[in-house]
């Protein structure tokens, strides 16, 4: 009620004054702009993340969108429709893919343990898992007699509703060959898990390219064009590209990188998590947790240990109910397994292994990298067992 | 002249007996059947092996074609066209894919220095690259009706003419679902960098399907089919197979894993070769080598180390005119870097990158396995340098 004046005007000019309201569970790594991660037990419990759940990965400012006033605008060779959501919604069969989301910089924190990096320091839960529904860009596309097959360009841009302070929105792009590749499987979603798509997940559009990282499924999509050449955003640019250990911030070239787009293999134990102590005089423990690859690779193995690494035990896999190179969503896995005999504690390890029989690194150390990305090496986690009472 | 009656008689009986004429550059692996591979350093000297250089993995005798005679038998649903060699090569347009094949088992004795495995010592030459010309696989079918993308069966098998002890043919089989990916880029080959398929290379036609694990690209192929399981050979279903390094011949249950298809990323130093002593006083050196993945994931970086791996430098890729997912050809690669200051011994290392950013493992023993398959850890070079003469 007796809000003082200064503290109000200050509020007005925030930038982040209309966020949406966010689950109290949600583990921020930074407010604003808002980025946070769920607790990474509970992301094994369900296939599909509950969208309050879902991990959140905002470069900007959430956009407040007003629906009626809305358009989505394509810049086509054979013109520049502008479609409001109604159109979207209704002219076009709702198509769905099911698929994991997840961030470049998901388990970087393990990296940060190496040697200092640059960036967000999320733990093992920048990755989420959702049924994406809306329109098909190829159906669309089509619809504005555009083959994607034959239009010529060498990227395909999209552009959020969300600005940086110089106005200039956020970016990014994907090559055609790999759109050609997806085809059908990119959707201009506007339902997630089939509600409306969350304020935090880009309302009321984003484009899902199932296999590539989050920083290309642009939210809040406005526009959409071919392009010569890639997005010119900061972060198609400037970020999101891998280097190796040796490369500093003195030595950096951005422009000698390839832009990160699909992923490569990747698992997490959700649960234990790392320093839980087991029950008192345990024998065995269960592991739970989820594994990934990028490109539609799906899941072929999970190796567990509990004894850091020296004996290996294969995960029981949840069939994700898709095929073996179209499988955009995550497996799920679970393991029992004995722990070493009479240690009072111990490390568990896990390790994955896609279709193409692509493996994770060994060690965080041989992946380092400025930026922290691509961190997928063997997951570990410290586990203490008390000695059983007598 | 004066030959001995019985062992006439013996060599009359050996089904090795019409084996092609070889280079004597290759270093055999086994004698009958024949494997082998080509001195390692000749391998990263040209883009295209050599035909008489290119690594040769038997599995059977060598097949004798009388070319008159021979027919390619596909067995569809809608006939079963048997087509002659001059038919196959006159009525179908020539297509050609530049693709490197490599062995399952190459860099296996790697693996061995580990602990023991089944299967042929192969150093890292046990891959390597060529323009293969042929038939559409794709065409072909279509020519007969047969719709790739709509024919009700999960596999599609090839056998070979080499045929085991007992007549059963050498087959094998990759998912329906990878070969609508790869559709018009599948090629029954009757050329191999512009000359016809050599005996070794499954004169006269050979299956190649880019991206994919040797063991795959049918040779002497006699017999196209679809089927709802997987090719029933032994190499198909007892063999060409992962496991972890905690499976052993006690547990091992070949059922229970994905046959291999498509490969994961790997690459080689060529040159110099471990154990090689540099020159005296050297103060840098050039390395030499060859980086690949399977499914058509190009190469975006090649790291090199002169110091066991604690530093790293990007090679100089030597693009292979292929795009980024479509790129079944090697990338070859050079560096020079300098040498640790004083060392008289050092170890070389490279890791590659693919554009879906998978990297090698760090280790061997990491991904050993009983088969001794898929080893395509950091690829390390011992080398010394004498010290100057004052
Ligand atoms: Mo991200
Ligand atoms: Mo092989």
């Amino acid at each position: 009620k007796e809000v003082p004046a200064k503290s109000a005007t200050k509020s007005a000019n925030d930038p982040y004054k209309d966020e949406p309201i966010r689950s109290p569970l949600l583990i921020p790594s930074s407010e604003k702009p808002f980025n946070a991660e769920p607790p990474v037990q509970m992301l094994a419990e369900k296939f599909l993340t509950p969208n309050d759940l879902f991990y959140v990965r905002n470069h900007l400012p959430v956009p407040c969108v007003c629906i009626e006033d809305f358009t989505l605008d394509l810049a086509l060779s054979t013109g520049k429709p502008s479609l409001t959501f109604k159109e979207l919604t209704q002219k076009f069969p709702k198509r769905s893919v099911t698929a994991a989301i997840q961030c470049a910089g998901n388990r970087r924190s393990e990296m940060v343990k190496v040697k200092p990096v640059k960036g967000l320091n999320w733990g093992s839960a920048a990755i989420s898992n959702a049924k994406f529904s809306g329109v098909s860009l190829n159906e669309l596309l089509k619809h504005y007699n555009v083959d994607i097959d034959t239009v010529r360009a060498k990227y395909i841009v999209f552009e959020g509703l969300d600005t940086q302070p110089d106005g200039s929105p956020y970016g990014a792009s994907i090559p055609l060959e790999l759109a050609r590749m997806l085809k059908d499987e990119i959707i201009i979603a506007y339902e997630m898990n089939g509600e409306p798509l969350p304020r935090d997940h880009g309302y009321p559009l984003r484009i899902i390219i199932p296999g590539v990282v989050g920083a290309r499924q642009v939210k809040w999509l406005k526009k959409i064009y071919f392009s010569p050449e890639e997005s010119t955003s900061h972060w198609q640019r400037r970020d999101y590209k891998g280097f190796n250990s040796s490369t500093d911030w003195h030595n950096v070239d951005f422009d000698k990188s390839v832009s990160i787009s699909q992923l490569p293999v990747i698992s997490a134990i959700c649960d234990p998590v790392d320093g839980q102590e087991l029950e008192e005089g345990a024998e065995e423990v269960t592991l739970k947790g989820y594994a990934w690859s990028g490109g539609g690779r799906g899941i072929i193995r999970v190796d567990v240990s509990a004894d850091g690494g020296e004996t290996w035990h294969e995960a029981t896999l949840k069939p994700n109910g898709q095929t073996p190179y179209h499988s955009y969503a995550w497996t799920l896995w679970e393991a029992d397994i004995p722990l070493p005999e009479g240690a009072t504690q111990t490390q568990l390890v896990v390790k994955a292994v896609d279709v193409s029989y692509n493996v994770q690194p060994d060690s965080v150390a041989g992946i380092w990298n400025l930026r922290g990305c691509l961190s997928n090496a063997w997951h570990r986690v410290n586990v203490t067992v008390p000695p059983a009472r007598v």
